[in-house]
């Protein structure tokens, strides 16, 4: 299995703490030692940070946590291999360009039988049902959409929670995708989130001591959305998601709760 | 303008030396200010560092320059914004799925009117001629070959250097583009490249008094080509292309010099 880690806020907002705190589960405090990635949006494009070896001892981790890095919107993924060799094709997050915008996609859980869906003018560079997943999701985006980013945004969501409901219902589909303005967080199994708003407290890390006060590094307008396979912190209020349910948030909110089955 | 650097070897080399020469154009000794990116292949993948600011004193450039990385075929790019602002979306190098592989793209130069070129399914994200002239050979690519790599490099080496005359017909096409097995250079103005083989000697950088022994690095058999828009180092005898050819690399060879018009 895989973590996953997403936050979509209405202030740009350092991912660190975050971050670190899915970091120790890549090879330290969990099982997940078979790669990571991050990916952080800047507009419409995001910029990506994969390495196909465990996140607790990787340098390059070590900048990511050390360098604050301020966005309305980033994914991030530490994987324990399931199909698919260890390399740096099979690591998340995926980045595809659809709409003239790049969607960003992880995944937690394994789909059988992923090449029954049709991947359309997106050819999987690497071999993992995930990365086919996602090229599926987006053929099936294209499909209905055309060449162009949705006017509606419910037509937007709607479509999200469908089409990921097909793939869902053949295996354990627990991902988050975004497309620059939303993050989409379905849940097969395992998926919680939290919103972080004024008045800020603190939270300490699950696995680690690190402790943050967010009043200090917020102001009362701040909103930020992280969602986590399990819970980060240890003393804040978590909401687990329902199986077969798409989350999506923007400004920092939970927007709606889709049945997506 | 910008500056390119690219890299392509039989065996995997690290680009530490020649992407700090680089990086050095990147705001300290050249005007090339805006931003700088690398991309890295390994196997049909590439992982790309970029980042919209000088690279001279970049956090992130100077972790790339002090962490080995390992490769068989890398480009890299510092730029001097001509079109576009100064921001991710317009930062080099491009990176774009085809064939089920990475293609990787930098440009040195302005294409005027590139709108009159296709780009078929391959949308621009921001709103450089770059990123444009890419697409536009990337719609070029597949309208000839389909969905599937070709199975003829020299259907493949002539297709890069057609379009790619096409496009550099109405402006200044100085760019080098990856796709995993090759390394394509194509000369408007300024293009200059080096093989390095046995017997190795040592060089230094033009812009620092940084020098390598090669010998002391490298095995008899190890290639490697370095194509820059101007020599890195003072004292290696660089070769300089003709306006319109388009250079083929692969395995640390120049394989081919074709007409690009």
């Amino acid at each position: 299995m895989c973590e996953l880690l997403g936050m979509e806020c209405n202030v740009p907002t350092d991912i660190t703490f975050s971050f670190a705190g899915l970091a120790l589960r890549g090879g330290a405090k969990g099982p997940h030692a078979d790669g990571w990635g991050l990916a952080l949006y800047e507009g419409k494009a995001a910029r990506t940070f994969i390495e196909p070896a465990p996140a607790h001892d990787s340098p390059l981790a070590n900048f990511v946590r050390e360098h604050p890095m301020h966005t309305l919107l980033a994914i991030a993924h530490v994987r324990k291999r399931t199909r698919g060799p260890v390399s740096l094709v099979n690591t998340h997050p995926f980045v595809r360009e659809l709409f003239g915008r790049h969607f960003v996609f992880a995944h937690n859980g394994t789909v059988r039988n992923v090449r029954r869906f049709k991947t359309g003018r997106f050819t999987p560079i690497g071999n993992t049902d995930s990365e086919w997943a996602f090229c599926a999701m987006l053929a099936g985006l294209q499909n209905r959409f055309g060449t162009s980013y949705p006017t509606s945004n419910r037509e937007l969501w709607d479509a999200v929670a469908k089409i990921s409901g097909r793939i869902g219902s053949v295996g354990t589909f627990n991902f988050l995708l975004a497309d620059g303005q939303h993050l989409f967080a379905r849940c097969s199994t395992n998926l919680h989130h939290i919103v972080r708003e004024a008045p800020f407290s603190s939270a300490t890390l699950s696995d680690d001591d690190v402790k943050v006060d967010f009043a200090k590094l917020t102001t009362p307008s701040d909103r930020v959305a992280v969602i986590a396979t399990q819970p980060l912190t240890r003393d804040e209020k978590w909401i687990r998601a329902e199986p077969n349910t798409l989350w999506v948030f923007r400004g920092g909110k939970l927007r709606k709760t889709l049945e997506s089955r």
